[in-house]
């Protein structure tokens, strides 16, 4: 089969618009071939196991799935009871823009906080009702935050741990929706291990796709003691797969060769060159952190600029657009589109 | 990255061991570079219902999905109420081995029915309390059966077309779980219009991760009418790929130069050769009309094989194993392992 | 406020359409006047914990909720996680009359087995495959049975007792529907005790509104290690009553002075009498062990029988037709239907 | 039986807490005797539905259910499709109070918004994003808001007007939730119809039990277009009583001889009567449209209070009280109250 479209046009809609790393794409095709143990038993998810065993320095248990809701309402499931809810900013990705999944699938509730920036602190949660053994109010099982989060900033170690010590004094649950911790880790200049291990986060889901693989996430458990039935929690929950060596396949290349760094950290950079290069004429509302910047540009600009390159607005009402950089994002991309955007602004 | 296992290696426990036939690596390779527009708003994805569209010679909406389970739900919840049940054979994949993922994720009952060989026909189905109209009893709302069935055998163009009068004629609509449509197509010898439009079916799961593909099924749409909400079932049921160009462009070269047909028809006849080579010794107690052979052996024969030949027991009670071929299995892995099934035999 | 119906027209169609015991009325009075706390934290449910405590001579929890479906969701989903699943007759009321709110509010799977009387046994168990530890399956995590049954039989001591050592000696815990438990009490003359603490159940939905009162059941905990949450899932699937004062003075007027005993009692009587009655002209297919009388009859005479009484089929196809007395039908109530029985038969 | 309470007791914690007008209890008695059809095909609930189709002045469907809760889940899934959300002010019920109801049982994701006086406004909807069309959002189906609020407070006439207009210019549903919906009534001196009917609301969940029913509620649809399988759902959602006319019963006496109003008219006065009896000496930070009274108090007054009265906070950050007035409230009961608050906060 040839190539239906234009293999070179990239652009700043979004990080899953970006294909596959070329190291990812030899993975799955060095995991082909012959046969290999479906659902899970195979070499290629014992591999990334103890992959990530190494980079989390603890023995952590893997659950490879398809996607990061998939990942999110699996972890949750899995640290509360049915009755439980679980809280989150009120920007939190598992509120906004999965479909209702946890609610759906995951018949949980969830329990929103409005934030600044996307992030949620001890303060925050202290002035919340947690409503504990009040069986009028699905009592908080479960704390949720997203690293990076959807506003394109990352919680310091500092806070992660404050968050996680946070959670156990309340005997709650931390969970992490990571579908961008690599470009966390990249950020803060941490490890995994000093990022998710060492600050006490129970469980997290581990994001792939949008730093170049193919399609595949894993819930990585941290604290087997706070988890239970993930095993049948995935299988119910549609997220199992069956040649399942392929995404642990991904996942392993990922995390070979410092990949999930390389490519999270050329993104980021990308992000910070592009905010560079248009803060003089726009305003950036929110500190670039990750591979995200944002915008308020004037509408008609906004409208203009879509028409050659497709990005989204993230709130119509104050004029908010987001322009996410990827892997594969150039520096002529981004100088191209910086050019562009002083273009528009200047013919506006 | 290098293979970690055995790549000569294969058996016949599973078709989901098998890997993925080179010209759907090819063609993932193909779709990969550049940006593309996620979740479906691809150029893979548009040509993906084009070519269904030729197919089955009828306009067909196509949702590309990850596995089976998602496509069954996903199709069922399309075509259902809220409070309305599917009735299936009770040795549907839905009812035994989708992990409750249908009452669970899809919120929906399944009524099952026994039936000889896996296959409902219009006389079971008569005999089956509808209950319609009465709330006590969540009545039926659609008919769901597998081609090929569970036990390895396919219904006919007229066995379809009768159900589909049936289900029609009590204002119910038929899906069929195609997991291994192609199996049936090519086992008699009929198009997939002829087995899918020309019969009446309304909705169809299409396989493809059992025939050679790496992970992508496809819920297809023939009855619009009938159908409500495949968009939003798809993205709440946590089935929704961001880069769903990769799933495309796998369905896309698997119905490409015939190649769903070739590995298909290719891992049909090794069933029949490896029926044919046992069917002296063993009893076979299922016909072999697709990639499945059923045999009763003596159990410390099974497991004996099993020391060297992966495989599973279908009915402990009676002795039943199962033994699949994939698009991959080759004369010499059935004359092998016919003649170690021999061996066995003779040496109990 | 007047009657808006003819206070003396009784039928046999359904226990549901006898009205309330005056002693219930009478305790439903006495409950009222003043402020009680709500949500159970009242005088009336702490005395009918501390009734059945002496009936069930054991410590139980006790749940009052508003119906049999509330009561059985309920207990299910308290004794199983969340992908397990419950196995039952296929006859059983949680199958074939609930509206699938097993699956539905419970998102239970349910797996039935085919029995000739209603009743499972410990062979029939023995059968089924109960796929332990495997996420393909949604495990069975409890298995649920009905006395009296759906059938109108009533289990004994002995096979209560079986089935329990059945299901304990699984990891299984045993569920019973006791819709119309104090039928089965009376019919074996045995205590509660004897036939449900002694034989080792883990949790009971008893039954209320069957046997006289307005509207209330119960669900209760002989084993509480087996049990979790039902505090919450009560509140969570919407059988919290708010003024629960008057849902457990009706219960506890029901366990006082055996008026339990003396209505279903005099409800198995009526049935017995009604099957003697008629037993030389029609055909009885099942012994008359509780309230319940099945008889096949000519169509037409159900018919035209149907025209003055009304009263269900049970199997159309067969012509199986059910009867109910309940605790109000009177002897002549029985003398002048089974005359009218007679009548028809002969005039057919 | 005689009762085990203190019937002259009575407090301010909740209307929850009062009991039974005689009123009603005479009906439950009238509706005794003799058999009526279960399920709902009875002479009380047919005169229900007359009678609330003389109230509403429009040919309503009456749905009899045994609590809010169960109202309002059915209500709001009968309106919206599987994938839809509800939005609704952050103090709903729905939100706070119902258990997670709404989610596990409804599967239904509510999107909230925060309001200063628990009522939404178009204003407030029309910045919020409604994501219509929008798969990853769950779109919005239907609005829902409570009359009168959490607060105590009452939507006008007109406010309700516009919401309901505002709502079906976007091609939304209008639910309300009128679990004090009679207290609105009187406090606005308007009829059910120039509130619900002539306003434009599609859907109430109409409310008994706070107002001296022993315990029923109704969904009373007034745009069937709007509406589908209530029969179906409120089987599904376990809220079908079997024995309903008596349900019915209690309902229709609460809708005769104006008790609805002459009970909420005295709740609300007496409400009225204790703010004014404390307006002096605590802040009243919310304004008392109908039988609750929202009070600032020293936290050790309200501790050394409840010693005597029990009643809730509303707030603990802020001191906040709820002080409830119901059906049987007597004057004397609200100066008793009032002079120990003055003696309270004079002592303290």
């Amino acid at each position: 089969m040839t190539s239906l479209h234009d293999v070179s046009a990239r652009g700043f809609a979004s990080d899953n618009y970006a294909g596959v790393h070329p190291s990812v794409l030899d993975a799955v095709a060095a995991a082909n071939g012959g046969h290999q143990v479906a659902y899970g038993e195979d070499d290629y998810t014992a591999a990334l196991r103890e992959r990530m065993s190494e980079l989390f320095e603890a023995p952590v248990e893997v659950f490879p799935v398809f996607n990061g809701t998939g990942a999110n309402v699996i972890a949750l499931q899995s640290v509360t009871q049915r009755w439980e809810s679980v809280v989150c900013a009120e920007t939190a990705h598992i509120n906004v823009d999965e479909g209702a999944a946890p609610e759906s699938v995951g018949h949980l509730k969830l329990k929103t906080i409005p934030t600044v920036d996307g992030k949620l602190t001890p303060e925050l949660l202290d002035a919340f009702p947690l409503r504990v053994g009040d069986e009028h109010a699905a009592p908080v099982g479960a704390v949720s935050i997203t690293q990076t989060t959807e506003l394109g900033t990352a919680y310091t170690v500092e806070e992660i741990r404050q968050l996680a010590a946070w959670a156990h004094a309340h005997e709650l649950v931390l969970h992490v929706d990571g579908s961008r911790i690599s470009n966390a880790v990249v950020s803060l200049g941490v490890s995994l291990a000093e990022l998710i291990t060492d600050t006490g986060v129970d469980i997290l889901s581990f994001g792939g796709t949008k730093n170049g693989v193919l399609g595949a996430e894993a819930v990585v458990v941290l604290n087997p003691a706070a988890v239970h039935g993930i095993v049948f929690l995935r299988k119910q929950s549609m997220q199992l797969a069956s040649k399942m060596r392929f995404l642990s396949a991904q996942l392993l290349a990922l995390l070979s060769d410092d990949l999930y760094l390389t490519s999270a950290g050329h993104a980021n950079a990308m992000a910070a060159r592009l905010a560079d290069a248009v803060a003089d004429v726009v305003t950036l509302p929110r500190p670039t952190q990750a591979n995200a910047v944002f915008a308020i540009l004037p509408r008609e600009v906004s409208l203009k600029l879509m028409e050659t390159f497709r990005f989204y607005f993230w709130d119509e009402t104050t004029g908010e657009v987001r322009w996410m950089c990827a892997w594969d994002t150039t520096e002529e991309d981004v100088d191209t589109f910086a050019a562009a955007i002083r273009d528009a602004l200047a013919g506006a």
